[in-house]
């Protein structure tokens, strides 16, 4: 393997696809936001993105079969019949910033044979909020960040870059002349952080038109504001402690000089 | 994308073109040079250069959309009709040393192509100073360096490096048979320093003999001279209380022993 | 050397030869593992593989001469007739990432070469304890992973990595249609260790049936063990101190507030 | 300039040249043999050698001209008609892994095509000593180490590692059938150290059979030692320093305990 390559195992027509785009990243918005949509859209695996540019280890799989990091297509056959989806996300980013580019390009080269006409990308913004997470959004044309904006999406501020491969198809897209955005949810990122991946998905759910229930994502966004309470308690104590042993400090040194 | 491209997306007939190049560096003197020429001689975009060694993120445009790290070549048509100018500036240099010398070797590639004769590259020298900023010069040869000496440049200092792809296009310009000068601007280099980049283009002027207002440069110098005072008074207040700290921790010492 | 290659200086017809792979990583599990096997079945070396990706410096050898880091191919001929073996090992692993795939690959290809059907990988498994090191497996199939399991190793837990070469392995295996398994043994790691790779030979004689005395090891592990003992008496010691001290300056502080 | 290049603007014809290569390393050892070798033998410039492995950087050169950081083959055409010699030194080692094999490579093609026999690399070997340094030696054959060991050159021990250029060629140049040794003066490593080069010059005049006179360094000696001096008084008032500080420090926690 001298360079990253798609492997189709399964070759599927799809109606008019758009593709949606979610590596890990900030808060994993994008990879929890595609695992979801996965999962409730009963979307079915059939390609693997493998590259040299992912780290050099193997994940052992269930029953202690072994397997290369990769991302992994899914294809989701619409019944309303107006936009079928393909699905992608994956273990890491590439480990390179020339597998970066590489990647961006596998992947919009893929999105060509497929006749893609646009892609979207889902990713993490940081920020310390405790408030409904809001969703920014960039594209490659008007139209389609008009949608996004319509759906509730607060336009990116110029100047402010949108990192790896959530970018970088953005960025690559026009080469290939397919349309792209790039939604980004509001996240302290050092989390899982599934409040974000749902914020995303209200707005993807209105930009494609398509249904979802987004029910099945409470449990985790419970859990995990549970993980984040837990963790405010330790650092408070953990400050309680700090100033109490600085005071002893003071003391001491009053009495001293 | 593999490699290094350039794409010149409106074709032009230039008349014995002189390429200018400021990518950022210390102090942004290129950068800021480059722009200020851009605004002032209302140049025109034509080109823009692509690389995979740029960093890995896309920026946030104007209005929502989004663009790749890249370079940027505009056009100066001279109406004097000397030497018209072909100015080149960018968000960024190469993350990898392979990628320096690609992107300086794409750049000469495109001058030759333009028939260009001479390219003038800039950048900042690090200095501690206040004094107005000298200028620095190195070139392919006598003649050009000659005539920015007599605009007021010093000749630099024999074992001084010239870092990154100004340094680079001089290095490689011969193996193209173009001449090529650096004028590197006195700088602090830590912050943007417009005074130093209109020292650089008062050489400029002179050594290709053009025509420039630098007045425009004016506020943006006052500007960046108060921030400068600024941040001096704050590392002022910050030693003077250092030292009393000190102070006091000798009192406690001597009392003690 | 533009990239990693093999080469034969002793073409040999081996028949259904199994590769048995261990290179330097934790606990030097592989590499001890395999050395034991060469000196004790007296195999014998037919093949090198170089690589501009291994550490750029060579060893002095035996009487000042000198070679580049490589890996070293040995072969053994099975008088029970059933597999012949092939053992591997090395310097060093792969120093960049794309180096650690590209290794892996041409190794499968000289597999393939040799009509080689399975690859066995050893490796350290990171973890503290003094009980007898448990063997961890995992394959890419069933039938090889239930052999290593009937000869005592445990399945690797869901989610763990394999890293280096002897993952990589299992991992590209599956596009050069051979079957491979990871043998993992216990090790703190930061030491050899030679208990380690007597617990992985000892999974390895029943799954590839081939008879090995395993006595001649014990000397070694004699010797590690009373390595680790002095180590951790050193540690106590450090340990006891430490806490003097600290309670040295208790006193004192007590004394003065 | 995608790779390692060597350009040879003069060509010449040489009588069974033997190549002398010292880049920079330890103790500038190398780098100084052959720029005394050079100065010494008024050795002639026939060729550069240009990598996009080395720094990305130029030189300003006298009269402020620019050159990229490059090696320079030098030849001296020996009077005596044994050797003639090639003399090879450098601004740089290269900056990554690919790089060192590289140049290395091109350095060995470049010697098969001027029909060299016998290569010679010099280094550093660190060690903290006063005395007359000694020089190590490792050979690709033992004719060519025997020389160097009746010469007074010390056998390197087993195991022991030789980094860069110096060791890259000697490791590759079996596979090009030229003969190499490399010779590794005694240096502490970290100033430049003219007193390790003599060393090294000393057993090279025995190895290849030419006359040299030596005395031309003893000048930089002097100059080395005196410098190494300086720093070793420098050294020593701080550690007097350092240890009235424990005493003063040492006082007053006895008069508060």
């Amino acid at each position: 393997m001298k360079e990253t390559y798609i492997k189709e195992f399964r070759p599927t027509e799809l109606h008019n696809p758009v593709l949606i785009e979610g590596l890990p990243g900030l808060g994993l918005v994008g990879k929890i936001a595609i695992r979801y949509l996965v999962r409730q859209l009963k979307a079915e695996k059939f390609a693997y993105l493998y590259s040299p540019h992912f780290p050099y280890f193997v994940l052992v799989n269930k029953k202690g079969s072994v397997r290369l990091l990769r991302g992994a297509f899914y294809f989701w056959k619409n019944p309303a019949g107006v936009n079928d989806l393909i699905l992608f996300s994956g273990d890491s980013q590439s480990q390179t910033i020339e597998g970066q580019y590489e990647i961006a390009d596998k992947m919009l080269e893929f999105a060509k044979d497929h006749n893609v006409l646009t892609i979207v990308t889902i990713g993490g913004y940081r920020v310390e909020t405790e408030a409904k997470p809001k969703v920014y959004v960039a594209a490659t044309s008007p139209d389609i960040l008009g949608k996004a904006v319509s759906a509730g999406a607060v336009v990116s501020r110029s100047g402010s870059p949108i990192v790896g491969t959530a970018g970088l198809i953005l960025g690559l897209s026009r080469f290939k002349k397919i349309g792209a955005l790039c939604l980004l949810g509001e996240t302290r990122g050092y989390l899982p952080d599934p409040m974000a991946a749902s914020s995303v998905l209200e707005v993807l759910k209105a930009e494609i038109n398509f249904d979802l229930d987004l029910t099945g994502l409470k449990e985790d966004i419970a859990r995990a504001e549970k993980m984040v309470q837990r963790l405010q308690t330790i650092e408070e104590k953990r400050a309680l402690q700090a100033e109490e042993t600085r005071k002893e400090e003071d003391k001491k040194t009053t009495y001293i000089s």
